[in-house]
């Protein structure tokens, strides 16, 4: 999340009630989470594993909960608990402040758009022109919706990210990280009935303009969609994925977290895609293989009676 | 889509400019897409792999981009794009006016019917005796809900079909075929809870009377279910498919468009049907076998190991 | 379902019109279906299938179509369709009263919470102190919502259960058992977007402490969730089902009924759960197996090619 102008470093680490090491000068530009993190940013971390990657990432502030030396230009910000830090600025940028109205006072809605009944478009919600959004359809704040685009009923725009502060040695073993993203709908954009998108943590959720998109689909956290995509009912994608543009995924396919689904390529139904796809071929089976190499193995497959008779005797 | 009452397809090539060959004395009595054409139907087609089998439909009308020969009794109406006017004349018979109150005043609701606050029904709805809608479902426009039927929270019916006229070398490859037909619930069906029913693109989308429907199912466009059918949570049913009476799917699986599956058939939990299945027998496995044979399929694959060893010795 | 006070057993012989043997002076404290039934509770059976199990259960009082001996101390309600009488009792003692108000004027809602525009709260629904509730969530009459919870928007806590008594030589092969369990949602839950939790039949469905819930997830009657849970999206589990404390369900798996998933199991994505599982081990595969015997076996798969050629011959 960009900040809506920078803040000097020295005001979080008062916040925070942080000891300032390193550039205690700068300001920072925004704050995100190890994945996405950008020169400028504050990100935290709270676990030895990672404190090599987290220094040596772009950003600029580190809270962290280690004495450590600093890198240049850099400045550390010493808490005991980085993951309660995080939150608390987070909180502070985008403190919980519901409507409790059907189209908060702040949303825009273009011209020629009309949004039906008992749908809810929360604080500071952008819809474009000539878009319908229909019955019980649910926009969080901040969402950003283009022209020319169709949500149906029941869709969820901008909930919430499903990723957790997980510790299993305190009673409750998972706290939600705060999600301060958006999710962004392009142009020409046309979202069924009864899907799910939520906001990214830091950065945005995307869905790219002409993308279509059918019933019941689950799109994660920051994941971003390319354009003219075709993805099917109750098709799940898990947070932080890139698909490129032109793919299609077929029903109740799988897409496991962080991963690129690359241009064009087409993903068969059911099928669950757990590692980086190359684009401009077709992939089949849970996990995925190519889709003509699969469907051999489901012929070799029954072959093995034969086989054993062969080398065993009747069975 | 039948139309109200008979229109002159001289009327229909003014509205989108056509010219027209053979009968133009004729009248139109509804339109259709190609799947589920009847005589007296317009239809149209815009691509060479389909001129035939469009001219020698039941279809008396033809929208069409190529001169060709005009078969007896028909008339061709001759367009630059034909998808455009198909959609033209959907849009003249089915413009978009959509209600601006969560019980349209032409909407008719049974006696002993109960609809709960935030529940949506469009313009045109027809719901039946006793039947009980609960909270947060959407009802879109021309649907007809029978009697004794309960729709559970959140549940869509009458989405539009995930149906596009797809062109890739436009900057937006998929355009939305405008969907004109209904859904139909039959008597004594009970929908669960956050299920999403698509209308017909021409025809009807039907839930035959009895059939019981688990949470999360989505059902597609033109798909005609039998009676006393059982579906548990998570399944999807793309378009036009056939469910004869008496068939059991259960929990999250997928059968794939315009398919048949013969009454009473059995298809067991996470499987994947794409193609025509015969009843009275069960299946499983993605995609579909006998369940007995994919079950000893799974022993088999368990024979791999030792069937190696005895061949190519120890591993 | 308890009732509200212990009832004379001769009271509900007159609301069904049973003939009474055994006995007769006995109070019943709650009526149960055949799987949770507890000493006390009324129970009903109509197959002779099940007239053993039900006449030796925990059950104090049986509703029964057929005279058998009457075990010491209980009693036999006789009737020609236990089934109808079940069901007037429960009808009795949760007539269908539903809310007209978006928020019922029974619904308790504790101090720090807020429910947003579009939710809809039932009668005699509890909420405890700090929850928040998103926009067009239902929660249906006696569900218990506690501390600290999130239910993010679209989500139906509630719904009935898909839970039929079937008779196939009816008209209407399948009647549903009305539902007179809860859900009961403990504190610092989170659920996301678009779930649904149906309600037990007679007992309640539980979601344990600290769990946390992706989007689009279904959970059946009666089935118990444990403390610390992460189930991430599109998973479906069936009715009562156990999952003990630390289970982690990765996406779209499937989990069928009346089974036990041990504490701290791992179920990969995609994969179908049909039978007891044990803890602390990680499962894959549609049905499920070790998740590293599973990897092996997909590997092995891949080697028949090499061993047929190496018996038959080049293929």
């Amino acid at each position: 999340m960009r900040f809506p102008s920078p803040v000097p470093v020295q005001w979080i680490a008062d916040l925070i009630q942080a000891k300032i090491t390193g550039n205690s000068n700068g300001q920072a530009t925004g704050i995100n989470e190890l994945h996405k993190v950008e020169t400028g940013d504050l990100v935290f971390v709270d676990h030895p594993k990672y404190y090599d990657k987290c220094i040596n990432s772009n950003a600029s502030f580190i809270i962290i909960n280690k004495e450590v030396e600093v890198p240049s230009g850099k400045a550390l910000l010493l808490v005991e608990n980085p993951f309660e830090a995080y939150c608390k600025i987070v909180n502070h940028f985008r403190p919980f402040e519901p409507s409790n109205k059907n189209i908060s006072d702040s949303a825009v809605i273009g011209e020629g758009s009309f949004v039906y009944p008992n749908a809810f478009v929360g604080h500071h919600v952008t819809i474009g022109k000539n878009t319908v959004i229909h019955p019980n359809v649910t926009i969080m704040d901040h969402c950003i919706i283009g022209d020319h685009v169709v949500i149906q009923a029941g869709t969820v725009i901008g909930s919430d990210a499903f990723y957790y502060n997980s510790k299993k040695d305190r009673a409750v073993w998972y706290k939600k990280m705060p999600s301060c993203g958006r999710v962004i709908i392009e142009d020409e954009v046309e979202i069924g009935a009864g899907c799910t998108i939520d906001r990214g943590v830091s950065h945005d959720t995307i869905i790219g303009k002409g993308t279509k998109m059918d019933n019941m689909i689950h799109i994660g956290h920051d994941t971003v969609i390319g354009k003219n995509c075709l993805i099917a009912a109750q098709v799940g994608i898990a947070g932080v994925v890139t698909l490129e543009d032109g793919v299609t995924l077929w029903g109740q396919v799988g897409v496991s977290k962080t991963l690129t689904i690359g241009s064009n390529a087409v993903i068969l139904a059911q099928s669950g895609v757990g590692k980086d796809t190359e684009g401009n071929r077709s992939y089949f089976g849970s996990p995925i293989e190519d889709a003509r190499e699969k469907m051999k193995e489901l012929v070799w497959v029954k072959r093995i009676p034969a086989l054993w008779e062969k080398v065993m005797g009747k069975p």
